[in-house]
């Protein structure tokens, strides 16, 4: 630092050094009080540019609205009309899943996230980061995917294998503990998706909160340790062998819906307008193969649940535990039945309207796109 | 919607009705599309003009950095170099605390933001918000605080009013999986102040994963309801006693912490850079007060910890939650200990260094902001 020229005498060196230092400070305080009026320049010119945009973007989606409507209530015949209407599908998608879709008002942030992280934005304004979040989030499920096929399945070994029918409670509740993990993580990143525009079935996010609140009733729930745990272990047992479906079940859903999540990457590379209409191209089949090991697990689901009150009714177990995640899973398994049907519904429905119509108008609005 | 003039020709009115809504329906289309154009130009335009501030706001950082070494190892006068000194700890403070530290890489968002949120972006871009969230955590802390100091009483009060001085495991466990909650929600909320630029000590931070392993670890421990309860119990009701004095630490924390924010936004409205010079003003007789109860808390909480290893090692319960609780209890003490000490240390070492040397020099490196 400095130009410390090699001169013989020592203080004109201390002093050549010493002027050169102060003009550098002198440089450096110049620069950082020019770099903070640009900054603060460019993010006050940004916000007030950003707000005309987050404007003009709420009433021209209310003008799309409120035409809409005016559409379906006019009297024009139904061939101009459904073309006037698949036009402003179009410009509402536009509107909606294009870069303007940063300036509309999120949906609002949701109770856990604020009761968890407090008032922080969790919005992605750029439309790639969005697809790169809902990316890990399909990455992050996919690995715990595996986690809940292996930790239940090596519980069930070892009981036979090592603890002599008996499971000790140590590996039990360490397995209880990561499912509340687990849950509350996917609660968690679940919220951040549909704060950041994905159209998640609230029933899926519900799903989570029943999840953790059963998985933390289980760690206060004994682990029964006396001669007859064969017998009193029964519930766990069961639990652990629906987990192993699930995980099955998880990895299954997690390859159809990155597969989806790809074509629309893909697509929206291409030309943002035909995701809507190629999404659910490729995976058509797979959907028939999971569909029937969804019902499977929603009734074998209910089938612990309906087990787990049996046994509190019956007296062998009578703590509240039981009585309580037998009824929770029951409800899960009600409400996930009830939500793969009407996501069947709705695809059949839009199906046959694509078929009919032709025109493959509504695609947006009837579309699921979480299972 | 559309100029519907009540003309009796039915037909003509139609006709009239769809011209104008056809045409109203391509504005809004051509509407949507600027508007996407808009909003595309604006997002790139913002991301490179932040790019380029990012980039000199880096290199001005790391020339500060250079140019104060090089003048720690140089031979110039102590007088002159403080003062030269002291004009680049201004420098660096314009940088990383006024609107152009938005530009400056954000510490990273740690392993726990990961685990439970995934990639998403945390940081608020302007200063104004980021003081907006730390109050928020205020507000949080203080509401919490009047609970934790609620809770253990309540169930302390009604343990020897009603319940015969037997505590039910019900309640006491609702109040651990509050506990689990509370400290999870603090870490994540504490977490995000650090991306935010707070210059909270890790410390904190790994005191409340402490407490999130003691909570969970609490809630697998079997609440003794046999005869000798109260004996069994020793270990809850001293632990609900620690939380109430622990409550009370809180409230006393929060003032101080909360007057010292308003100190600071208060400064940051009138003139920035005397933030630092002003922020532990008018908040010093408090500390005073806060340090005797602080340490008295610590002593308690050890002291718990040790009577549950000593109740484990005699063999009243040889549960191994009561030897990790206890373990965990001690290790916090330890950690709190050291830490308020160390925050004591360098506040009177700075505040002799003020009077000292009267130019009040590094005190935006020693200053502790948390407590």
């Amino acid at each position: 630092m400095g130009d410390t020229t090699t001169v013989a005498d020592n203080s004109s060196t201390s002093t050549s050094t010493s002027t050169s230092i102060s003009s550098q400070v002198s440089r450096l305080v110049e620069q950082a009080k020019e770099l903070q009026d640009l900054s603060a320049s460019l993010i006050s010119r940004t916000s007030c540019e950003e707000d005309s945009l987050r404007q003009r973007a709420n009433s021209l989606h209310s003008d799309i609205q409120s035409l809409l409507s005016s559409i379906r209530n006019s009297n024009l015949d139904s061939n101009h009309s459904h073309k006037l209407e698949e036009e402003l599908f179009k410009a509402r998608y536009i509107l909606t899943e294009g870069d303007a879709g940063a300036f509309l008002p999120s949906k609002s942030h949701g109770r856990l996230l604020r009761m968890f992280l407090g008032p922080i934005n969790v919005r992605a304004n750029r439309k790639d980061v969005q697809l790169k979040v809902k990316e890990e989030y399909n990455t992050f499920r996919d690995r715990t995917a595996y986690l809940f096929l292996l930790f239940p399945l090596l519980l069930i070994v070892l009981r036979s294998w090592i603890w002599n029918g008996c499971l000790p409670a140590l590996p039990v509740q360490l397995y209880q503990a990561w499912l509340l993990y687990l849950y509350t993580g996917l609660a968690l990143r679940e919220n951040i998706l549909r704060v950041n525009g994905s159209d998640i079935r609230p029933w899926w996010i519900y799903h989570h909160y029943f999840a953790m609140a059963m998985a933390l009733i289980s760690l206060t729930w004994e682990i029964e340790r006396e001669p007859d745990c064969a017998q009193k272990q029964k519930g766990v047992l069961l639990f652990l062998k629906w987990a192993i479906m699930q995980g099955i079940a998880m990895l299954l859903q997690n390859r159809y819906q990155r597969q989806r999540l790809y074509t629309r990457i893909a697509l929206g590379k291409a030309r943002r307008m035909d995701v809507v209409w190629g999404e659910t191209a490729g995976v058509e089949g797979q959907l028939w193969l999971l569909c029937p090991i969804l019902f499977i697990l929603q009734g074998f689901e209910a089938y612990v649940g309906l087990l787990l009150l049996q046994t509190a009714l019956v007296g062998v177990i009578s703590e509240w535990q039981v009585v309580t995640c037998g009824i929770l899973l029951i409800i899960m398994a009600v409400g996930n039945f009830a939500n793969t049907v009407q996501t069947l519904v709705t695809k059949s429905r839009v199906k046959a309207k694509m078929k009919k119509s032709k025109s493959k108008q509504e695609l947006d609005q009837g579309s699921v796109k979480h299972q």
